[in-house]
């Protein structure tokens, strides 16, 4: 069984967006009423998913993806809370009609009303709703809500512990997943996730979280960002800060997906990073479209590249640890 | 001959930083008089080089090192334009003594006097000081002069173009590097570093600046952040803003250090980006200390690492391409 643990509704129904473009406009003036969400026929759920992220997880030979709202769409650089929570629970009711629908190929995993440098309140009570009353696996947690701006303090800090004590009581993951960024020093896709992949790394050698949080499992998409490839680095910084080890030692609670689209960066990967910390996944419908000219093969088809490494036990990666990270993944049928 | 494109003077005798420290302190409290750089005996000096860098220059065979202040000391944020102008000065002057006294082993590149949001004037004059009256062979060019704050334009704008104009006038290039991080989120070496590596890979990506400046010539430290790993996102980005080749096009202007500390980072870096775009760096003594326990190398012995890679042109990467981007290097006794 072929588990991808990141995909996005990117390919959502018009509707869908048309309700976050009359939030926005509200929060710009707000002289009328405040936006409610469509209704969105089943049909057009199911012409989104059979004709997108269903057809190509077939086409590849993929069982089940871990599936949430698109990540650039979260949104969570906008201040005003009420629309956080309306956005939030839009976005994941939609995830959960999804899986509901497609329950052999899609587990949700939820979008949290963050807000910057709000409280954290209204982020637990929705990964309760999601986890408790939709049958969510995990959420997707925002280390920078600001947008690009970074005026959240680093995960490792007392700010988070409410999401981290949720998680950990609902035995849910988070992917630690940035959104859209409105500082134009940086592209979303090409900087901001690879960076913020990396800044959170980073946080989480300097401080002690998972001595707080012993249970606590963080993914780390697109590959871990910058980190595998300068792996070194982090060693020798972890042997500079006075940690030697700890690169490793965040092994036990850290996890890098596979989003990374191109052969020599898979093989980094899987050389550098021990199997069981590596989780299978495609981003698909995502950051990158088509096919590499030189190959043929899609860029964001990481399977391929996976299945070209010898000597990968691959239902690890496929399967095992996707279910390990995320235990409240059911298996179909039962 | 082995050229170390990449090292900062992190050993600098303490009066250097005390003087600093004073500037730092005028800028809290202007009621006594601007802070005066302090004279260093040459002997001070000579010790700094002689038990560091060029005694560990030596030790791995290394002949020639490019040499600027302490990137994380530069310290941009600070807004004040004649404490970045003082300090520049003092940096630099303090580098240009290092190269005049050891001018095999070390060729100066400069510290500019940047500021957030400030005018180049002050940089521009400061790089044709250096190269026109001292020697330099090229500059270091900060790309968010905030500290981790991200208030300045894209490196596309044409807010950088003076100092553009003069680095072709000069024909001289620029690392872009930054500078330490006031931002919390951001770990200097660990975070900041990188992220602004691929941060400006990807400015570059979705702009034009070598339409305007044909000859310029950007080195990308750090083994270019995260490129090299993502190498194949870079070209789906491009394919998904309609600029398909765009990453590789970018190659006839920007080039990447090997500061990449392990050989698994290395054999990715010299796997993917062509030979002539990769220039020796192992940027001591700077971010990481000590060696692998596994191993038994120094992190940042990244020649051991580049001598391992089966089949490389290692005279192009630790010569040739140096020279190619850094015209101004003369060779020793010319």
């Amino acid at each position: 069984m072929i588990i991808d643990c990141h995909g996005h509704y990117t390919t959502a129904p018009p509707a869908h967006q048309a309700f976050r473009d009359a939030q926005l406009a509200w929060v710009s003036d707000r002289s009328g009423p405040v936006p409610q969400r469509p209704d969105i026929p089943d049909a057009d759920i199911r012409a989104s998913i059979e004709d997108n992220q269903l057809r190509v997880l077939r086409e590849r030979g993929g069982d089940l993806m871990i599936f949430s709202a698109r990540a650039s769409s979260m949104g969570h650089h906008v201040p005003d809370p009420g629309i956080a929570r309306d956005w939030a629970r839009a976005c994941n009711d939609l995830t959960a009609r999804v899986a509901a629908m497609f329950p052999e190929h899609f587990a949700a995993v939820c979008q949290l009303p963050q807000t910057p440098g709000g409280g954290l309140d209204d982020a637990v009570e929705e990964l309760r709703r999601c986890v408790e009353e939709l049958g969510f696996v995990g959420c997707n947690l925002n280390p920078d809500p600001s947008g690009g701006w970074w005026t959240s303090p680093p995960l490792t800090d007392r700010y988070w512990f409410p999401v981290y004590e949720a998680m950990v009581a609902l035995d849910v993951p988070a992917m630690v997943h940035v959104s859209t960024t409105t500082n134009p020093a940086f592209h979303d896709l090409g900087a901001h996730y690879l960076n913020a992949d990396t800044t959170v790394f980073m946080q989480l050698l300097t401080g002690d979280l998972f001595a707080t949080f012993g249970e606590l499992r963080l993914v780390i998409p697109h590959g871990g960002g910058a980190v595998p490839y300068h792996w070194g680095r982090y060693q020798g910084l972890a042997n500079r800060i006075g940690r030697p080890g700890r690169a490793t030692e965040l092994l036990r609670n850290v996890f890098f997906d596979t989003a990374v689209y191109h052969q020599p960066g898979i093989d980094l990967l899987t050389r550098v990073i021990p199997t069981e910390n590596i989780l299978f996944a495609s981003e698909m419908l995502g950051a990158v479209r088509g096919a590499d000219p030189v190959t043929g093969i899609d860029f964001d088809d990481t399977k391929r590249y996976l299945d070209a490494v010898p000597g990968l036990d691959l239902p690890q990666i496929y399967e095992h640890n996707a279910r390990r990270v995320y235990p409240r993944l059911t298996r179909p049928g039962s």
